[in-house]
């Protein structure tokens, strides 16, 4: 991983305003994988307190679409064509973390998972998936 | 529509931290379908400045979610199961505007979808399709 | 509709063996809508008895498709991208129509829509819908 | 694995006219992950001569469907609710080859995957990946 791709993600990164908002914080970008962390705060929550399925959805689809920036040249940028996320438990733990994964790279389409797990202490808890595509626009 | 789902519904949204996060408010109620409008806030932006994906996906998932709650018992309320979005344009505009619709009512699954537009001036644009599940739970 | 983009659009379909094999029909060819018919064969069931998830996933899917070709450019054809089908009840009755819509055309994407109705004498009960994106490529 | 289990999917795998359609097979059975193998048969092709979305659909869909069917109790069976295919590249080769896999097992929701890759030689490639949501029905 170059410095370059690394700045120029965490740069994009910092320009999300909705990642400031719900907290998040890039926390590693390889070479077809990215995580991203956010707390659950008080206002990313839904009626029964737990992190609201937007909470999960933001990270998962943001650290995927990172992931998809990774592979794809360097005067492009992505956009999400369409994300399906299925969400398995309660957002609920000291944080989540989303790791968003290349599965096919491509110049017209990129496809991706990603995986959202909160973390309890030293236990993580599986609570969303998501499998979509990202479409590399240029800059 | 009784005074009691509105009431029920309204309270329930209230209480929904991150629509007050989104600046969301509840438009409209009817039996199986539900309005949501959201302003394009600045801390609600991706990279580009545009509405993030999850700020559409959060109404579209909200709005489907509450039309969900329009046709189920009383003492039971809805989560997410899985919602799929496909993005059409960017979320730019004057506000969103998402509308949630109750495909197959269910005692196990509620089949739902939604549309996201982007309102300028008097012009509405789609932005988004959404198509879930959602799951009643005893409250 | 001109004839010849229903002669085109027949004609693709005439080589989709798989349509020969379920048995499907062509059944109307509108600007961004086109309607498949398909009995439900013996071999298009599941384990009981019902029509196959695979056989409206495979009417909904085509018919979505050819939807889209109907909005391009005519020296291209389409693939699906991804397709997201939900079940709303059993495949059973006299036969399945599948009405795929075009949402959102463009020149790299096409977004659509598919519905499937199983009909029984003169009722028709909504089994599935479908959301999903085609690519158009050169031929 | 006990034989009881195996014998009690190689039964309902048996039932399921579609299978046999398209000439697919249950290749493997262990607790939570199931693999069925399919030819791409003369009928079971698109217009360009690889093996139809719909193959995939079939094959992962269903090998997704009995990884679930390994997981609950054994008075119950499972139908799909909800299933979303990224297709990856043009199904071509020898034989296409299914894996399901289940995510999180649940007494109302099983959330599985599903992986198909098209083999020519000893080589596979990654041709659809599918994430979808089965219920537990009694038989």
């Amino acid at each position: 991983m170059t410095q370059t791709l690394n700045d120029r993600i965490a740069g994009s990164f910092e320009q999300q305003a909705m990642m400031q908002t719900l907290g998040a914080q890039l926390a590693d970008v390889q070479s077809g994988q990215v995580v991203i962390k956010a707390p659950i705060l008080p206002g990313s929550r839904q009626q029964q307190g737990h992190g609201h399925a937007a909470l999960s959805f933001a990270i998962g689809d943001t650290s995927a679409g990172y992931a998809a920036l990774t592979v794809i040249p360097e005067d492009h940028e992505v956009v999400t064509a369409e994300i399906k996320i299925n969400l398995l438990a309660p957002a609920r733990g000291d944080l989540l973390i989303a790791t968003g994964r290349v599965i096919k790279p491509g110049r017209k389409l990129v496809i991706v998972t990603a995986e959202v797990v909160a973390r309890t202490g030293d236990q993580d808890k599986l609570v969303a998936i998501l499998q979509g595509t990202m479409v590399p626009v240029p800059i």
